[in-house]
C-alpha cells in the first residue's frame, strides 16, 4: 500500500493574500474602503499570515487623481483599514523596481502599520531592487525579492540574478510566473533551483501563479510539494488579466486547522460576486492564448476591453503568424 | 543545467472529446444538430483522435420525448452527423452499466458507424460492466473500462476490480474523478495502480477529469508525466457541474503537430460563448463545496437551480455540520 502523505499539513506553509494589491492592476486600486476592509476582515478570520493591501507607487508615476489608495498605501490609509485590534495577519506591500521612490516613501518600520515589504523586480532591474531590499531591512521591516516574469529569462541570467539576491537581507525569494506560461514539470525546475539557493541561508521560497492556463493552483501546489513554503493567493482568484491562485482552493488543500475556508466562501458570496459583474478577470480564452505564445498579458488585456473582445480566433492569429 | 523534457511529444497520446456526451447531462443531450455537427467537425479538423458523442442510454429508462438523440445514438442519428467523408477521427459512445440494454441496442459492428464502446460502472456494477465489456468486444469494438467516483471506492475493491478488469478485452482502463476531488499526488497514486494492472496486457490507461478544484487539466498533465495515454477533455470544459479538462489547454499543451489548437478557438468563439449564456457548467463554488466534502456534485448542481444558487455559506454549513 501506497503511503498518503495528502492528510497532514506543513506548518511551515504561509499564505499571502493579494487580493487588493494584484486585483487593483485591474482597476487602477479604485476599490472603496468597504470591500479593502472586507477583504482585510476575511483574511484575518481566516487565519492568513499576510494581506498584501497595495503597493508603494511612486506618486509622480501614479498619480493620486487617478489612481486609488492601495496604489500608494500612506499609513493613514492603511491605519483605516487595519485598525487597532491585536491579529495574527501582519501588513504587506509591494514596492516594484524604478515604480518606488522607496527611499523617501517607506518610512521607519517604527512609523509604520506596516511589517513587510515585498520587491518586485525584473532580470534587468536586480541592482535597484538589490538596493531597496536593503534599504527596507535597514528600515526594520521583513523583506522579499520577487522576480518577475521569470519565463522571459534566460537560465544563465536568473542563475547570476539568484546569486546576488540570495546574498541581501530578503528573507524570501518568490517564483513569479507573471505570464501564467508554466506547466508543474517546469515549476519543479524552478523550485529546485530557487531552493538550492535559498539552502542554508535560512531564507525561504515563495511563488506568485497566473491563472492563465487554470494552472495557478495546480502549480501552487506542486511548489508545495518541493518545499515552497510561501504561498500567495487572492480571494475568487481576484488579479490582472487571468487573475490569482483562488484563496478558497488553496485553503480548501491546506489542511493547518489555523485556516478558516468559510470566511473566505461568505467574502466570495457577499462582495466577490458583485465586485466580478464590475470588473473582468478570470481564465479566459485570450488570456490561454498569449500564454500560449510566452507573452505578457497585456495585449489580452486591451482586446478585453475593445469590441473585439471575444475574437480568438483573429487575435491567436496576431501571434501565430508573427 | 536539468533536462526539459516538455519540448517533446508521446506520440503514443490519444485525446478523446466528450463535449457533446459529457455536456448533455446539463440539458438532459437536448442539443441541435448544428451545435453536435460543429463539435465533430471541430474535433475532426483539429485532430482528436476520437468523439464521444453521447450514450447507448436505455430507452425504458431514458424516455426518448424527454432526452435528446444524444443519450441513445442511434445510428440514423449519428449518420446526420459523421458524414462519408474519409477521417481519422474515431466515434465512441458511452454505455453505462445497468443503464443500457446492451444486449439490444448495441448493434454488430459492421452495422454501426460506432468505433468504441466506453463501458462505465460503479464498484458495485463491476459483473454487468464485465458481461457488457465482453459483449460489445465480441461485436467487433475497441472497449475501454471506466470505473467512476473513484474517491469513493476503498483501495482493497479497487485492486479486486483492477484485476477483473484486466481480465477483460478491454482496451483501456479509465481513471474517473467523477467528484472532481483528487490532487496531484493522488493522481499519481492511482495513475501506478492501474498502469500495474495494465502491464503486460497490451492495455492502455486513460483519465477523465472533472474540474470542482480547478485541477482537471493539471492532473490529466500529471497523468500524462506519470505514463497515461488515454485523455479525455471537453470543448470549453463544458460537462456536467464543474466540467471537465478544457480541450483547448490540452492541445496548447501537447506538442504533437498533428492537433490544431486554432479549430478548438473558432468553435469556441462561434457557438460554446453563446451556449454558455444557455447552460451553466465551470468551477463555481458550490463544485468546490462538493469536492471539498467528497460528494457528488447533485447536490450543488440543484442548488445553482435554486433561487438560493449563491448561498454558499448555507451550503457549506449543510457538509460542515454533517
Amino acid at each position: 500500500m501506497n503511503k498518503a502523505p495528502w492528510v497532514s499539513y506543513r506548518p511551515e506553509i504561509k499564505v499571502l493574500d493579494c487580493s487588493i494589491r494584484d486585483g487593483g492592476l485591474i482597476n487602477n486600486h479604485l476599490f472603496d474602503d468597504k470591500l479593502v476592509k472586507a477583504v482585510f476582515d476575511t483574511c484575518v478570520e481566516a487565519g492568513i499570515d499576510y494581506v498584501e493591501v497595495g503597493y508603494k507607487g511612486d506618486k509622480k508615476i501614479f498619480a493620486p487623481d487617478k489612481f486609488g489608495a492601495w496604489k500608494h498605501c500612506n499609513e493613514d490609509d492603511l491605519k483605516r483599514i487595519v485598525g487597532e485590534e491585536e491579529r495574527a495577519t501582519k501588513i504587506s506591500v509591494m514596492a516594484d523596481a524604478e515604480k518606488t521612490d522607496y527611499k523617501r516613501d517607506i518610512l521607519p518600520k517604527d512609523q509604520s502599520v506596516i511589517d513587510q515589504i515585498r520587491v518586485a523586480t525584473y532580470i534587468h532591474q536586480i541592482p535597484t531592487a538589490v538596493d531597496m531590499i536593503k534599504d527596507a531591512s535597514d528600515k526594520g521591516y521583513e523583506v522579499t525579492a520577487n522576480l518577475m516574469a521569470l519565463s522571459a529569462v534566460k537560465d544563465n541570467e536568473l542563475l547570476e540574478a539568484l546569486d546576488i539576491l540570495s546574498d541581501t537581507p530578503a528573507s524570501t525569494l518568490v517564483i513569479v510566473d507573471s505570464f501564467g506560461v508554466f506547466y508543474s514539470e517546469q515549476i519543479r525546475d524552478y523550485a529546485k533551483r530557487f531552493l538550492k539557493f535559498a539552502k542554508g541561508t535560512g531564507k525561504e521560497v515563495g511563488i506568485h501563479a497566473h491563472n492563465n492556463l487554470q494552472l495557478a493552483f495546480a502549480n501552487t501546489i506542486e511548489a508545495i510539494i518541493c518545499g515552497v513554503n510561501r504561498l500567495d493567493a487572492t480571494i475568487y482568484g481576484i488579479g490582472r488579466g487571468a487573475g490569482n491562485c483562488p484563496l478558497e482552493l488553496l485553503l480548501s488543500f491546506l489542511r493547518n486547522p489555523k485556516f478558516n475556508l468559510r470566511a473566505v466562501l461568505k467574502c466570495i458570496q457577499d462582495h466577490f460576486l458583485e465586485l466580478r459583474q464590475e470588473i473582468e478577470w478570470g481564465c479566459l480564452i485570450p488570456y490561454l492564448i498569449t500564454a500560449h505564445f510566452n507573452q505578457h498579458p497585456r495585449a489580452a488585456i486591451e482586446l478585453r476591453s475593445s469590441d473585439k473582445k471575444d475574437n480568438f480566433v483573429e487575435f491567436y492569429d496576431r501571434w501565430s503568424d508573427a
